[in-house]
């Protein structure tokens, strides 16, 4: 039972840069989550945190406060270990859709709770209801009985894993609050802690396609992250990704459902097979699983079996046609070269703008709109070759998107890509 | 016509430092004021504010958005000029009562738009209502014709007059975001320029029982709200005073208001009378009167005369009897000699505790509840001699109003009052 606490001299504390106690840090994030603490006070105390920090322990109590907000689910009753992965979010990335059958079928069960998109960074779940039939919501016996039985389950997070983390995230969207790390970490953390996995990797993006820009950030990020996991005893490891370049050779649902097909199929972008097997073996050595070489799991068909099991478990049909946009619009090399940048943001924003994204959260999303690059810098073009193609339904989005890729990719003599994986946080 | 703005690019602006330009301070004090800009996202804003600062550029615009908020009042047409004062609010800070009159005795019009206490200091509404029949709301046009026949008007200010200000001051208050020198500045200035005053004299407490308690912070406020006042064509001057020691010898509203007549009698505490003197002086100066000293006019009994004519025009009797407290306690001195502390918030948390404050907006005061000290510091006292008369018609509040004295004073041997006026700023 929390101490009695007053909003405003918690908000002081803070704003004066003091820390906050155990005592205040419960009391105000189960008051909040009660409405006993009004919308307006948690956001000054938001905003104060952002200026002013918090310390490893109050990140620790926070985290632990908005976990003890809801319900927590426990895989210890499965045959197999867990593990999870999240990614902070950039252009492209697919990278779970493959991942999750791929771990699986090494002998892990994975429990990928997630999100939709908001901004120019898609969400899982919009790209896997590109799939005909295939629906999110589980109820928690269908998730535990997938989870035995497929071994992967991606699937909405419920609404009882730390309620005071979505009052919360809502509040700092609108309130300028987003980017405060220590509010970022235990946002995240809160919520992977309380699902319950055993082992989770964190693949932190970096650069202009990501929420973190500067390496010094995600590195900070990833650390605050890493700990809070490891704290908590969950074994956790983060690797700093590149997002200065986006994944692969496509953004936009159905086409990143389609990307990972041919991954899973053995085949796929280069960059999205490396940091698909990268992140694979951080789970793997995090569930103790050893001997067991993804790669080949790739090779042999069985990550494509677990994926095809996974998408039928949920009503979907893995050999169903994927939705194709009504409109595409192909943009041409105006030069012979080597193309040395492509960059994150400006494929994001064009694939929002083509309706690949939602601007609001009750946004709807095309299945089909996107856009496909056609190099990957270091790669060579011929004058006149498509550089892009843009999809999408609704032709007068075609303007606003290519003006989003305008200034976004240069072609020149030469160039070495710079490496994905920049960092391991352990 | 402000230009178009979002409120979280106005706070995130401010949040990393930056300065918010005339386009935006419009837009988000019109849009707030108008429940465009949500609650939250104000508070958020505040609390960037107070952790960032603004500039002198950003406060004056921040000022003048607040007071075209609302309507301004302009007193041209009075055949006399008029000078208004504000104080911080300090504990027995009962000056408004002597000094309105006196001014006006002295030619100057004096339209002193006052509010009601909250907390450990008291408001000068509630001190003039504990005189049988007095109100405090006056329609603009009797406002006008007291000023005129007067000279003197001390009444409730209107709701017209910088509505973005009360909107704010009710939020700040929740959110811990009082203690930003900008938004204080502002929201003092926004009224005293939308009240129309030609000439105006601040009087910044400093101390214990003061707002401020550091010189230094003191001076800041004072130098922005003189900058204010000066810029927006107000001839402004700031004192800044003492109130680490309590002001004359007692707090409460009825005793506070026989104290305010002893010194227009010619009598009363001389704390009260110099510190009453120096901002009638300050007053005159900045209405362009010369000439005239006020020490005559409460002498000759002409400041008197005004006191009774303003009273009566808002339908008070100034010859009735002042409620009389139905319990009283005394503490007396346990030894002899002199005192040499007395602290100022330490009497006004027991005045508070006796009744005569509020805790919320809406609580009732007691007229006659207060503390009287029968000596001040550098004063002689015989052991066993009345040291404080507490007032109250609740006995039951007699003990915490004890305990908020405890410590509050001391007995030594020696001490030499520091000076009541510390500075003055022009």
């Amino acid at each position: 039972m929390a101490e009695r606490h007053d909003a405003v001299e918690v908000i002081r504390a803070k704003r004066d840069g003091g820390r906050l106690s155990d005592s205040q840090i419960d009391w105000v994030v189960d008051a909040y989550t009660r409405g006993l603490v009004a919308e307006e006070q948690m956001s000054a105390l938001a905003m104060a945190i952002l200026l002013r920090g918090m310390d490893r322990l109050e990140i620790v109590r926070w985290t632990s406060a908005m976990i003890a907000s809801g319900e927590r689910m426990d895989f210890s009753g499965l045959s197999r270990p867990t593990a999870d992965k999240h990614s902070t979010g950039g252009v492209g990335d697919k990278i779970t859709l493959p991942l999750a059958p791929l771990v699986a079928a090494c002998g892990v069960a994975v429990p990928q709770l997630s999100g939709r998109g908001l901004g120019h960074t898609g969400g899982t779940l919009d790209k896997l209801e590109a799939i005909p039939g295939w629906r999110a919501e589980l109820s928690n016996p269908e998730l535990m009985a997938q989870l035995e039985d497929v071994g992967a389950v991606i699937c909405a997070a419920g609404a009882g894993l730390a309620p005071a983390d979505k009052k919360l995230y809502a509040l700092r969207d609108v309130t300028g609050t987003v980017e405060a790390i220590p509010l970022i970490a235990s946002s995240i953390m809160s919520k992977k802690i309380a699902e319950g996995t055993g082992a989770l990797v964190l693949d932190v993006k970096v650069g202009s396609g990501a929420f973190m820009t500067s390496l010094e950030d995600a590195r900070e990020l990833a650390r605050t992250m890493v700990d809070l996991g490891t704290d908590a005893g969950v074994r956790t490891t983060a690797l700093l990704t590149d997002m200065g370049t986006p994944l692969g050779r496509c953004a936009g649902n159905g086409l990143e459902v389609a990307e990972s097909v041919e991954v899973l199929a053995g085949g796929g972008p280069p960059d999205v097979v490396e940091l698909t097997l990268a992140l694979a073996g951080e789970m793997l050595a995090g569930a103790g699983v050893t001997g067991v070489d993804p790669a080949e799991k790739l090779a042999d068909g069985s990550a494509m079996d677990t994926w095809r099991a996974m998408i039928a478990a949920q009503g979907g049909d893995p050999d169903a046609a994927l939705p194709k946009a009504r409109e595409t619009e192909v943009l041409t090399a105006p030069r012979a070269g080597v193309l040395t940048r492509l960059d994150a943001m400006a494929v994001g924003l064009a694939g929002w703008r083509l309706g690949a994204g939602r601007a609001r959260r009750e946004d709807p999303v095309q299945p089909a709109a996107g856009v496909e690059w056609h190099a990957r810098p270091g790669e060579r073009v011929s004058a006149g070759q498509p550089l892009f193609t843009l999809h999408t339904d609704e032709p007068a989005r075609f303007e606003r998107a290519l003006a989003a890729l305008d200034g976004g990719w240069e072609i020149g003599d030469s160039h070495t890509p710079a490496p994905l994986v920049l960092d391991r946080i352990i």
